[in-house]
């Protein structure tokens, strides 16, 4: 990733809300992004924390403490949040002013995935100057997430789809400026769309997060990516003749994008999940399994598996040579 | 819960995996359980820590270190584990020499669920034999989840589906006893059947969990506990008439039993769930919502659902009385 963003105009700032692990956001800042992006304030407090200067929260920060504490973690760090309500940014001026913080600020544009974000064009641009007219903020540019693209397979459809979303965000662009508003930032994209987003001209950074782990869902749009994390399952129990019982349910591993497939043992797959238990099946060439194997899972949705845990075991080869805690999992707020 | 079983021939032996929660377990405990339930050894950890002192990991413990952690455990509570395997019977005694521990042992019972456990009948009589005459282990009696039978949704549906399961139980149980070995323990239920089960003659104890909690899904059920669980979102934008996005997606509330419903405001609905956002949909009557508005949601399955935080906020009334840990939250082996 950091190769295909080497000499570009659009640079990286990695979403940390795949692996909410602050050694990995360093590690990703020291392949060459820019910063890091993060879905939620109590992630960030977390990046500050952990000493990561950079940080792009891609969603409205809201009410009371919130904003206060995003104000106070303004004077920490180069922080950056998104704001889609004229309201919102006044409540963000008035808590940067009592703390004595400037913050940046991008305007979130609707793109076409219908989530949050103004419209394009105008409302955009309406957003924009009141941004720019705040005392203690500073209107850094334009957001847009083309989620409604990412998943898409057909690379042509996609690429199409990307287009149909960026225009709108480059465009809006191009009309802020015309007023006289300098837009530094046009941040979007993610894993599925990095190359695509990547290459449009006028788009500055891309936000991608889950290339850095991989799982079955992004393995099967063969984006050129490894898979990186796997999910140790042991046998607890052989009730039947090519059948096992895993430790592993679905408070170890996510299944809202289908079940986990199994690595190792090959022949073998999962046919479901209870809370503590999973369920698999083998083929008579892969058994029999016995109690206290292990078996070598790969997640269907890494983002919110990895949510679900405390630790990454970080190996090379096959030494474990770190335990890295996954200090942001579970914050969500 | 507690007034059922009062003056009954069954127990209640709660089960702490919906709730993970220390202090939860021991006002469970005060009123009046025999002791607590948990599907993990390092749950099990966590509640000696706190102080329980009867403990079932409804579960096989297998392997290694596992194994001598659970000895060792046994040293500090009365403990006791699930079995349906013969090795795991002798990889449990030679631990519990080794460390000078006794373990109490259930041999578990495949009651038609067909998960983990031995089939009932001889094949449990047998393994029942070979844990009483290991050393430093208690055959203590059986335990069976008729988990099939929890979520049927008619009551004389599945007071049949209870009966037929816990018959096997039971008819296991009387073999046994034939054969000279005592079953102090018959151990089985869930929040769905505690009163079907906890009604069942030979029944020692039920494992209910949700109960203390429960969740929009067992709510259907009309079993007569309240909800005492909601999760408080926060509308972060308004895009359009009627709708509204929070600040809460799959990352804070599951969905594998359904879309989480909304308590408040009435007339709104939740539509999707991402990571990090909820898509809620409201009726003319009920909006317009404001950013930075509260939303009470009302979580379609608890268990999982309390596993992604780290805190409750024990209210009385309106008032935050406690911030209670979820001490055992992400406990998953």
């Amino acid at each position: 990733m950091a190769s295909f963003f080497a000499g570009r105009q659009a640079t990286l700032r990695p979403h940390i809300k795949t692996h909410k692990c602050p050694i990995l956001a360093h590690k990703q800042v020291a392949a060459g992004a820019v910063g890091v992006t993060c879905a939620k304030l109590s992630e960030a407090e977390v990046l500050v924390q952990a000493g990561l200067k950079d940080i792009l929260i891609a969603n409205q920060v809201v009410a009371g403490t919130k904003v206060e504490r995003l104000a106070q973690l303004g004077r920490h760090a180069r922080l950056a949040v998104a704001v889609d309500d004229p309201e919102n940014v006044h409540e963000l001026d008035r808590a940067a002013q009592r703390v004595g913080a400037n913050l940046r600020v991008l305007v979130e544009v609707d793109v076409g995935m219908q989530r949050c974000g103004v419209p394009p064009g105008p409302p955009a641009l309406k957003l924009a100057r009141k941004v720019a007219s705040a005392s203690r903020l500073r209107f850094d540019g334009l957001m847009g997430y083309e989620g409604h693209a990412v998943f898409v397979g057909d690379r042509d459809l996609r690429l199409e789809a990307v287009k149909q979303a960026m225009t709108q965000l480059t465009d809006t662009a191009a009309i802020i400026r015309a007023e006289g508003l300098e837009v530094t930032t046009v941040s979007a994209g993610g894993t599925g769309t990095y190359d695509l987003t990547g290459s449009i001209p006028g788009v500055t950074e891309v936000q991608a997060g889950s290339y850095l782990l991989m799982d079955a869902r992004y393995a099967k749009m063969r984006l050129g990516f490894r898979t990186a994390i796997t999910c140790l399952a042991t046998v607890i129990s052989t009730p039947a003749q090519g059948r096992a019982i895993l430790d592993v349910g679905c408070k170890s591993l996510t299944y809202e994008f289908g079940l986990p497939e199994v690595l190792s043992p090959p022949g073998a797959r999962l046919t479901g999940l209870n809370e503590e238990h999973g369920y698999l099946e083998y083929a008579a060439h892969t058994g029999p399994l016995s109690i206290g194997q292990r078996v070598e899972l790969i997640p269907s949705h890494v983002c919110t598996t990895v949510n679900l845990h405390d630790t990454f075991c970080a190996l090379r080869g096959e030494a474990v040579e770190a335990i890295w805690p996954i200090a942001a999992r579970g914050m969500a707020c």
